[in-house]
């Protein structure tokens, strides 16, 4: 019988099997930030147990309220700082070299294919698009994990997605994930792995995967992966060129986490994914799902471009490229926010920048900001909110607000029209 | 008797004296924000007084917390939005278009010699670097602003400052506004108005004098006023070029809006500023000033460039001319808020948010931010910093930190270092 990719991965990595069914795997990378941290490194102090198991693997950032907000982000920051002077935490990125987790970790070459990877976050099932097993836990299992270096799943029954076709133009990796939740529903993957494959995932860049995994938590899953490949070693190069000669020889040793053949499967899905439509989410949960033309004129108050499913480049660039030479709507308040310092950079010498900025949008500093209404574009009670990032909660960017997901490119052509659409996108 | 600028400008826009010494006088200009306009609005509705006296002279704007951190300012900016609308308010600068009141309102011509103008912020005196008499008010006095678009004065007492010489390099107005205060102390100008002149003022640009200005009421001051000239009016030009034929016109126009040589003063100080070198605060009060020479050394956590004292195209130029090539210390954090899009827009185009990115930096959208401790950039206990704004007060920039004043200048030498230090500027 054959091994799936997350079945492999918890093979090379297991420690025990204290009882069945709980396997405590070694970690590769534990990342933290100054929201869910702080709270486990004053518990292990208090403990007296403030130690780190390597500080070479434990990667953290400041980015969900940064710069700090009130005393309290200031407090986090504060703790965080001195945890990682104390402990020798080179890989710690601060005000001004920070930016949201999940895009910055895997653009530093943090991640690697069969990696285990924890974080107190529910989105590092992220990471997974680089053929990794990244799940975002609780506050003990990070204790646990900062202190020991391991951590204890279940495990891995694995959901794949076969998607195939091609993807239509003004249609995304977004519209796809949202596409997948609406068919699993929010509990359909819960403790399961999904898997993405096929056409569609090959054919998408590593930003793309980092979208569709980032989002497998919304339908419950501890894990999304998508198989290394020449995309996945492209984007790696820079990072391991000293551990191979060629590219060719890179592939070839990563070939190695990709599931087999006759892997066994909870569930295959298949999917012809070429009429799919633009997407976007109504109420406030992200399986509920509509085409952006049965959503069409909804009235928006805010469009909010950025956080961990995307706010990289790609996500900039479509963006901008749907904006460039146009206003958006007097009636609504544009908020993009650039991932990282890199791809801040990278957009404003493509200036990109300058396309937000001349389009009426606030520019702000690379953070998670509004996502998770705890900063930078909090909704008031009643307004209403057209995003690009995971989650539609109920109060989720403010209390009373309501949010709608969708991708960069729909959320650019709403931004215009003031109202939900896509018929920017077809324009041109 | 000849008269003072502010004498002048009482008599132009008296409406009547109801009581000895209290002058009720016509306003061109009510500014408003969304920290304490939505009080006064609340509170006229209650009244059943939802009205305006000439929504073309109100301008207002979101600045201090933008965009909104939470609910609660989220809801404030929204009771602005919403009363800008129902009033036909069309100067009204939202997310993504909205900037510093202080540097926003100047930039799009608002403020004119000889004018009236009133906020509810206690910084409106930077207006008067226009040669207008600018008073920040209470909330009463901004409702009855708002209302019938009147105001009540005491007589304007004035003190003037005679400034002679010429600036060493590397001192820049901030250090000449620090070096006042000094002198007049924290209440040396209580209830007065401070007239700047001398050659030192009169080769200052406009956004030097806005600098000035802007921290009278840091020694007490009413308002600081600057007589208009042709600095004046080339900065004005393009909002005023249909009502004159001329530049010089406009000059002898404006020339009205300056203090007779006969004027009566409470107190004429004269200093020559030829030997004057950088300042910085110490302490908790904007009078505890030292030259940087005798605070060098002090270690500071992080650095702030920006707010309505130092965020404008200028003194970013300063402070990117010093980081040009450089990086700032591993051991601080910098922050930079230009302080309108318009400012935003041209040091991106002048390469100096590049060279802030590059130096390390986090580049904040336009916004008051961390100056007064309500957003990006708040202090946690016992953290130093660095900042080119106007007050010192202990907590001012986040419970338990302090603050260094400074010129943008020193600043960015100081976050070169990691501690306050001036040495940059006089290397090259």
């Amino acid at each position: 019988m054959g091994k799936t990719i997350a079945e492999k991965i918890f093979d090379s990595h297991r420690v025990e099997e204290p009882f069945p069914d709980t396997h405590v795997l070694k970690l590769d990378r534990v990342f933290c930030h100054e929201i869910t941290t702080p709270i486990a490194i004053t518990d292990l102090m208090a403990r007296g147990m403030d130690r780190v198991f390597d500080p070479t693997k434990i990667k953290a950032v400041i980015d969900h309220v940064t710069p700090a907000k009130d005393s309290k982000t200031a407090e986090q920051g504060k703790i965080m700082r001195e945890w990682a002077k104390r402990h020798g935490i080179k890989d710690f990125f601060d005000v001004g070299r920070n930016g949201v987790c999940h895009a910055i970790f895997p653009e530093k070459g943090f991640v690697r294919p069969g990696y285990t990877v924890i974080m107190g976050d529910s989105h590092t099932c992220t990471h997974g698009a680089f053929g990794a097993f990244a799940a975002g836990v609780g506050t003990t299992d990070l204790e646990v994990g900062i202190l020991k270096g391991v951590c204890s799943f279940h495990f891995p029954k694995t959901i794949k997605f076969v998607l195939n076709g091609e993807l239509k133009p003004g249609v995304y990796a977004k519209d796809v994930i949202l596409f997948i939740i609406k068919q699993l529903t929010v509990n359909g993957a819960t403790n399961k792995v999904i898997e993405f494959t096929g056409p569609i995932v090959e054919k998408m860049s590593m930003e793309s995967r980092m979208t569709i995994c980032n989002m497998a938590i919304e339908a419950g899953g501890t894990c999304g992966i998508c198989y290394p490949d020449m995309t996945t070693v492209d984007y790696l190069w820079d990072f391991i060129k000293d551990e191979y000669s060629t590219k060719e020889e890179a592939l070839a040793d990563y070939s190695k986490w990709v599931s087999d053949e006759d892997a066994e499967y909870e569930e295959i899905y298949e999917y012809d994914m070429s009429e799919l439509e633009p997407m976007v989410t109504f109420g406030y949960k992200p399986d509920q799902v509509k085409s952006v033309k049965d959503m069409e004129g909804t009235k928006v108050d805010q469009i909010y471009i950025g956080s961990c499913t995307n706010g990289r480049i790609e996500d900039l660039r479509v963006a901008a490229k749907v904006l460039e030479g146009k206003k958006i709507s007097d009636d609504v308040r544009g908020i993009v926010s650039p991932a990282t310092p890199k791809i801040y950079s990278m957009a404003l010498k493509e200036g990109i920048i300058d396309i937000f900025q001349d389009a009426g949008f606030c520019v702000t500093n690379p953070t998670c900001g509004a996502c998770l209404g705890m900063s930078n574009g909090v909704l008031a009670e009643g307004e209403v909110c057209a995003s690009t990032t995971n989650r539609n909660f109920n109060g989720r960017m403010g209390k009373g607000g309501t949010v709608h997901l969708m991708s960069p490119a729909t959320a650019a052509a709403t931004a215009i029209a003031g109202a939900i659409t896509n018929s920017e996108l077809f324009e041109a």
